[in-house]
C-alpha cells in the first residue's frame, strides 16, 4: 500500500504524478473503511479525495494554509497529514475531531464547523503574510452551498479590493449541500456548468494567460474537457477574482497543473484566484453516489451492505418537532416553516412533502431566514424557524433587531440544544439560554421530554410574542407525545416530586429541560423536591416563591452554560424577591467541550445522576447527612 | 406651501406630475430646516426627497409596503405620511423615531436601524401577499453600502428563486455610506455607472420591454441620459432580478414612469425587479454635498452658516480609543485595526491616516470583519476590531466559533455600550455583557472613565485571549488618559470608597463601568463602600469575598441588561462561594428603551444618582435608616 508510506505531505510530494491515481484509490477505500467503522461524514469526504491529494501535492503545506470550509470534507486531508492511524478514534472522546482543529495538527490552519467562514479566515492569513512579508498562499476550499452564506459574499467583496492578495478560493461544487442547494447562486453555477456562459466572450483570457503561459495549452485542452475555461461574466470575476474552471475535481491531471498555476499567480502578486472545481459527493462508492444525503453522516455500517435504515426504538426530538409542525400546519393555514438548509437535520422532510408552498429552505443563510420570518410575521403569517441552537448564533442580531424589538410572533424551534456529542464544540448549543433570555419580549422554554416538547411548541406557537423552544439532539426518556395540539399553562412549572424531609433539611431541585430525569433519580436518593420548570422566561416566580417557603436549599440544573443561564435567572428572581437561600447551579462549565460520546461528556461535566448527587452532597453536606440519617439509610 | 396640504400619500396623489418638482423643493427645504433645529440625519435625507415623493406617488401605500434599509433616509417619507408637524420632536423622548418604526405609523412597514435587512423583510412580506392571495407589492430601498452586508446577498440569492415574487428592490446608489464605500460591489456599481458594462450586449432588453411597452421609449431616452439601461451582465441579473438603471434619482420624470413600470411588472407576476437609482447625499444643500460625512448626522446648526466644528470640552470615549489605537500601533507593528464601515463613528480617522496599511474598512460586513480578524490572529497579528456593541450582535457566531473557540487574541473595542440616546433601541448596546460573558475564553472589561478605558485597552491587548472592552457613547466624567501604555492588574477591581458604617449596616456597591460615578455620589449620602470592578470576566472573586466578609448588603450596578449581566455574575460568584447576602441588581430593565435624551432615559431607568439611592433605600430600608441615624442626618 502506497498510503501506508504517506505520513505527511512531504512523503506525498516524493511520489510521481503517475503514482497519484492509485494513491487516490487507496485513500478513497481507506476513507470508506474508516468511516464505516467509526461513523462520521462520508459522501463529502469521498468527493474530496483527489482534491486533497492535489492540494498537498502542489501547495507548500503547512506554510501555505488550507482552510476547509465547514470541514466535514477534511478526512482525506487528515489522513494525508499524519493522522491516518488515528482515524479509528474519529469523533470519539480524546480522538480526532470530525472537523479541522488547530490544536490537532499544524496542517489544520483554521478550525471550522459552521459554514462560510473560510474565505474570511484565509483572507486574514493572506493579508498577514503580506504584512509580514512572507511568501505563502492561503487557500479556502468552500462548497457551493457554503457560498450562499452571506459572510462568504462579504469576504469575496472585500478580498477583491486587494489586487496582490495571495489568496486562492476553491469552489468545491457538488451541487448538493446536506439538503439540496437552493437559490440564484446555485442556478448561476448550473449555468456555468452547462457552458451557456462560456460562449459569451473570451475577452480577458489572453491577459490572464499571458501571466501563466502553460495555462494557454491547458486551457485549450480543458475547452473540450469541461467547457468554459475563463468566463469573464461569472459572478466571481465581478468580485475581482481571476476565475478558472469549471474543472473535473476527480481528475488529478486537471487539478494538479491548475493548482500549480493558481498558486503561482497568487504568489506572483496577481491577486485573488478563484478555481471552480466540480466533484461528486460519494464519488467512487455507488451507494453514496446514489443517495448522498443518506451517506452524508451515517453511523457505523457494513460497506458491502450499505447503511441500513433502522427503525429507532424511540422518536427523536427532531421527529417530534417534525410531526408537530405538520399537525400544526394542518390546523393553522398561516403557519410557514423555514429552514436554513437543514431539511433533514431539522425534521422538515414530511413538512415539505405535505406543505410545499409553506416550506422555505432559504439556503445556508441564517440571517436572512430570521428577517424573512420577521417580514412574514408583519403580514400576519405564523413563521416557525427550525434551526440548531448553534446556528441561531449567526442570526442573533436579526433575532434581536428584527424579531424581538418589533415583538413579532416568530417561533424558533431550537434543535441540538446542549451538548451534541460527536460533532463537538463547534456544534454545541450551550449558550442559547443566556443569549436569549437577556432579550426583551423573548419567551424561552425548555421541555423535559418528548410529550412536553410537543405541548410547549403548541404553547409557544399561540403566544403573540417571539419564542424559542429548545430541545436536545436525539431522543429523551421516550414519553409519547399526545395526538392533540395541547397547550400547557403559560409561564408555569410543575412539581414532579415533593420532599418529605423535615424543615431545615429540604432541597428543591429546579430542573430546566431533559435533565429533569436524572434530577428525579437523584431526588429519590436524598428525598428532594423536584420542579420541572419548563419556562426559563418568563420564569415561574410563584413556584420559586412557594418552594422557598418550605425548602432550605435550591439546586438548579440545565444542559447549557451556567454563566447567565437558567440558574442565574433563578438567582436573580430570588435576589429580587429578597429571599436568601443557598443555591447550587449545575450546568455546563465555562469551557468549550470537545467531541465525544454524549453520555460520557455529560458524565465528565458532572451532569449524570451520580455527578449531580455528588455535587449536591458536596455543596450541602449537612442536609444530605441529615436526610440519610432520617431516611434510615 | 403645497407641502402643508400633504398629510398622507392620498393627498400627494392628488397633485399633478407638474406640481411635484415644486413640492420636492419645499420638502427639501423642510428637511433642512427641521434637521437643523433638532439634529439628526441630514445628507441621506436630502438625497431621498424625490425618491420618497415618487414612491408614495406611484405605490399604493400603506398596502404596498416600503422597507427603508437602515432607515436614516426616511425623513421625507415620514413628512409625507402624516408626521410633518411632529418632525420637531425627532429623536426626542416620546417624539418621532429617527428610524422607521412600526408602532409609529402604518406607513412604516418594518422597523430598521441596522443595515441590510430590507430585502429579507420585504421578501417575507411579498411571499405573505402571495400566500394570502393579496395583490400588493413590497419594496426594499437599500443603499449601495448596505448591499455589501452579507444578509442582503442571502436575500437576493433566495428571492431570485421565486419567479413571480411581487418584490421591488431599489438600490439607492450614492457611492457613499457613512464612511466611503469599499469593496468589489462598489467597484461593480461604479462600472455600471461609467457605462462600460452597457456596451457588452443588449440581449434581453426586448424580452423585458415586451412586458412593458412604455419602457421601450423610455429606455431610448435614458440611453443618452444615464447610459446603461438593461445590462444583462450585472450582478443583480445573475441573481434572477430584472435590472433597470441606473437612473437619476433626483429626476422625477425619470423616477415616476420607471417606478410605475416596475410596480406593474411586480404585480403582474414578472418576479423580482431591481431598480438602480443614483442619488447624491446632501443633494440641494451645497455644504452637505461638499461634505456628506460631516452632514451625515449633525447636531443642531444654523443652515446659513453650516455645521460648526466645535471643540468639545471633554474627549469622548471614541476619541480616547482612537488615540490609544495610534499609540499602541506605534508600539506594536503587529497591531491591525478593523472596522465594518464605521471609520468616523469608531474613531479610526487618525489611525487610517497614520497606518493606512494596517487599517481595514471591510464594508458593512461585521461577520467577515470578525473572522478576518481571527484569520489574522492565527498568523500572529494583533487585530483590534472597533465595533459598536449593537453591531457585534451581527458577528456573534463568528466571535464564538472563530475567535473564542480557538482562543485567539482578538480585541473588541466595543463602542456605544449601554443606552445611546437619540438613536434609540435599535442602536442600544444593552446585551453585550450577557452575550459575551457566557462564552468561554472571553474577557470582558468595563472601564469607569476615560483614563481607565485607555489602560484597560492596553491590558486587554496584551492578553493572549479574546477580549472586549466596552465603553459608552460620548464622554465620561472627564478623567485625563495617561500618555503611557499602562496595564492595570488583570482581573482585579479596586475599592474606591470604604464604608465606615458599623457592622450589620454596611452596603457594598459593586460598579461595572461608568455608573461608578453616580454610585460614588450615592455612597457619600449613605456611607456605602464602592468597588470599581473593572472586570466582568474574570470577575474579581477575591474582592467580592473580602467585601462579603465585612458588608451586609450588596448592590451591583451596570449600564446593561440586568438579565444575565454583571450583577448576575456576582450572584453566581456569591452562590458558588456559599455566601448568602442580600443583593440588589441595578441596570437596564427587561424592555427595549426607545430614543430620547441619554440622561433623561437613564433617569427613567432609575440609573441616575437619585434613582440609585431610591432603589437602595427601598430595597434595604433598615440599613439606610440606621446609617442616617448614625451619621446624624
Amino acid at each position: 500500500m502506497t498510503l501506508d508510506s504517506i505520513n505527511s505531505p512531504e512523503d506525498l510530494k516524493k511520489l510521481t504524478r503517475e503514482e497519484l491515481p492509485a494513491l487516490a484509490d487507496e485513500l478513497r477505500q481507506f476513507v470508506l473503511d474508516s468511516v464505516s467503522k467509526t461513523g462520521g461524514h462520508l459522501s463529502s469526504n469521498l468527493g474530496t479525495v483527489e482534491l486533497s491529494i492535489a492540494l498537498h501535492y502542489v501547495f507548500d503545506t503547512p506554510d501555505d494554509r488550507i482552510v476547509w470550509d465547514v470541514g466535514h470534507q477534511s478526512y482525506p486531508h487528515k489522513i494525508l497529514t499524519g493522522r491516518r492511524e488515528r482515524m479509528s478514534t474519529l469523533r470519539q472522546f480524546k480522538g480526532l475531531s470530525g472537523f479541522p482543529h488547530r490544536s490537532e495538527s499544524e496542517f489544520d490552519a483554521f478550525g471550522t464547523g459552521h459554514s462560510s467562514t473560510s474565505i474570511s479566515a484565509a483572507m486574514g492569513m493572506a493579508r498577514a503574510f503580506q504584512t509580514k512579508d512572507e511568501r505563502h498562499v492561503a487557500v479556502a476550499v468552500i462548497g457551493d452551498s457554503a457560498m450562499t452564506g452571506g459572510m462568504a459574499f462579504e469576504a469575496m467583496n472585500n478580498a477583491g479590493v486587494y489586487e496582490d492578495l495571495p489568496l486562492v478560493v476553491i469552489l468545491n461544487d457538488n451541487d448538493m449541500s446536506i439538503s439540496p442547494a437552493v437559490g440564484a447562486l446555485n442556478r448561476h453555477l448550473a449555468r456555468l456548468l452547462s457552458g451557456n456562459i462560456y460562449s459569451a466572450t473570451k475577452k480577458g483570457i489572453d491577459s490572464v494567460l499571458s501571466i501563466a503561459p502553460p495555462l494557454r495549452e491547458f486551457a485549450k485542452r480543458l475547452e473540450d474537457h469541461a467547457k468554459g475555461m475563463v468566463s469573464p461574466s461569472t459572478i466571481f470575476e465581478e468580485f475581482g477574482f481571476n476565475y478558472f474552471g469549471p474543472i473535473d475535481g476527480h481528475d488529478l491531471d486537471a487539478l494538479i497543473p491548475m493548482l500549480q498555476n493558481v498558486r503561482r499567480l497568487a504568489l506572483e502578486g496577481s491577486g485573488p484566484q478563484f478555481l471552480h472545481v466540480v466533484t461528486r459527493k460519494g464519488q467512487g462508492y455507488e451507494l453514496a453516489e446514489a443517495d448522498p444525503v443518506l451517506y452524508h453522516g451515517p453511523s457505523k455500517f457494513n460497506p458491502e451492505e450499505g447503511v441500513k435504515k433502522t427503525v429507532a426504538s424511540k422518536k427523536t426530538f427532531t421527529q417530534v418537532f417534525g410531526e408537530w409542525l405538520c399537525d400544526m400546519a394542518n390546523a393553522d393555514p398561516l403557519l410557514v416553516g423555514i429552514t436554513p438548509a437543514m431539511r433533514e437535520g431539522s425534521g422538515l422532510v414530511e413538512f415539505e412533502k405535505n406543505f410545499p408552498k409553506r416550506y422555505y429552505d432559504v439556503g445556508i443563510a441564517e440571517q436572512h431566514a430570521v428577517t424573512f420570518a420577521a417580514g412574514m410575521a408583519c403580514e400576519g403569517m405564523k413563521p416557525v424557524v427550525a434551526i440548531y441552537s448553534t446556528f441561531l448564533q449567526r442570526a442573533y442580531d436579526q433575532l434581536i433587531h428584527d424579531v424581538a424589538l418589533q415583538d413579532l410572533p416568530v417561533l424558533f424551534a431550537l434543535d441540538r440544544a446542549g451538548l451534541v456529542g460527536a460533532d463537538g464544540a463547534t456544534h454545541a448549543g450551550a449558550y442559547d439560554i443566556p443569549y436569549l433570555r437577556c432579550i426583551p419580549n423573548m419567551l424561552v422554554m425548555t421541555p423535559a421530554d418528548e410529550a412536553e416538547c410537543r405541548d410547549l411548541l403548541t404553547t409557544a406557537f399561540h403566544q403573540p410574542h417571539p419564542s424559542a423552544v429548545r430541545y436536545p439532539r436525539g431522543a429523551g426518556v421516550g414519553t409519547i407525545p399526545s395526538k392533540e395540539l395541547r397547550t400547557l399553562p403559560f409561564g408555569k412549572g410543575e412539581i414532579r416530586r415533593k420532599s418529605n424531609a423535615p424543615a431545615g433539611h429540604r432541597v428543591a431541585i429546579l430542573a430546566f429541560g431533559t435533565l429533569l430525569y436524572p434530577a428525579l433519580e437523584v431526588a429519590e436518593g436524598m428525598d428532594a423536591t423536584v420542579a420541572n420548570m419548563r419556562f426559563v422566561k418568563p420564569l415561574d416566580i410563584d413556584l420559586i416563591k412557594s418552594l422557598a417557603a418550605d425548602h432550605d436549599y435550591f439546586v438548579t440544573i440545565e444542559d447549557g452554560a451556567i454563566q447567565g443561564g437558567a440558574g442565574s435567572a433563578c438567582l436573580e428572581a430570588l435576589s429580587k424577591l429578597g429571599i436568601n437561600k443557598p443555591l447550587l447551579q449545575l450546568g455546563l462549565p465555562d469551557q468549550f467541550i470537545e467531541h465525544g460520546d454524549y453520555n460520557l461528556l455529560m458524565t465528565k461535566c458532572g451532569l449524570d445522576a451520580e455527578g449531580i448527587a455528588n455535587s449536591i452532597k458536596q455543596r450541602f453536606p449537612a442536609v444530605l447527612m441529615a436526610n440519610s440519617v432520617i431516611s434510615g439509610k
